[in-house]
């Protein structure tokens, strides 16, 4: 059996362990990642990784609590460099994001992000919302997609307006950062907390 | 068909919506939460429900941002009263708690949060250890358990050591805060990223 060199590396990352140990593991597997990795522990060849961890990108985490405690916000935002992640214009960007992700509570963060069936969910209320107030059914798709564009202008963190500057857009905040800071940026992950909300 | 008084309750909770508006939704539902939900969505009694977020309980949300801004750590404490949350010794544990996390990384809050194929893999990789380095099968499982304790005290919060002060556990330092505040307080959720890691 041929061991693919990526996952030997991938096995490498995860179990620390020497690259023909992991070679081996992998020929005991078949092939099996997360078997290989029990393996090379089982021979005391690897330690219990504890979470994959290694940091594949530069950036900042940020967080903004606000005043009172009863809103939190955790959030990651990469750059390409470890320079531009120590840039002031950089660091008062990614506040910003901290910012609007706790005074305008986005569910996700590009459009892409929301499921399938969430967006066909919404759509067929918003289209029994209008048939119900006796709207003609021609017109009730059209009303449906206005209804959807709402939807992601509010709980899309990139279509929403920027709350210290309501004329862009996120996006745009993010387009014109990357711009003057010359370095691509991608708002990588959030997590915001309301106190005693149910999870 | 009767509907049961929680139920309205928590629809009225979700929907915005009237009384009457939830019992007939959920009558006409059958009890089913998410399609009366729907339904009062579609007869325009309901506004979307953004996330549930109704402040149950009382605490704080805190942050800790690791120098350097590689690490960070979002956390909820839950208390009785708003009083307490704003009492500065609460204050303290909860920045504690947060220092804590970001220092020692726990998986889990308690140990009853640990599903329960993860302490079985754990145990069992545990005992392949140890037999494959030439232990006596008799004393196998007791080396085990060893391990699994120490499992528990690496990854799970309340059994980790304090960073601050090594001669107690977390959990010792929430009961020391209880019985000074004289209120009973609940370490309720965290989140930790560290830059650039796989989620």
């Amino acid at each position: 059996m041929e061991i693919n060199a990526g996952l030997v590396k991938k096995l490498r990352v995860k179990s620390n362990a020497g690259m023909m140990d992991c070679k081996k593991a992998l020929l005991e597997s078949k092939g099996d990642l997360d078997k290989a990795e029990k393996i090379l522990r089982e021979k005391g060849l690897a330690v219990a990784s504890k979470k994959a961890s290694r940091a594949a990108k530069e950036g900042l985490i940020e967080s903004y609590i606000h005043p009172g405690s009863r809103i939190g916000v955790l959030v990651e935002v990469n750059c390409e460099t470890d320079f531009v992640a120590k840039n002031e214009m950089f660091k008062s960007f990614v506040h910003d994001i901290a910012l609007q992700i706790a005074a305008s509570a986005p569910l996700y963060i590009s459009s892409d992000d929301i499921p399938g069936e969430v967006i066909e969910k919404e759509k067929e209320i918003y289209k029994n919302q209008a048939l119900n107030e006796g709207k003609p059914e021609k017109i009730v798709d059209k009303i449906a997609e206005g209804k959807i564009k709402k939807f992601y202008e509010e709980n899309v963190l990139l279509e929403q307006l920027f709350v210290k500057d309501n004329d862009i857009k996120i996006r745009d905040l993010l387009v014109q950062n990357i711009a003057k800071i010359g370095e691509n940026m991608v708002i990588r992950r959030f997590t915001r907390y309301i106190l005693g909300e149910e999870s």
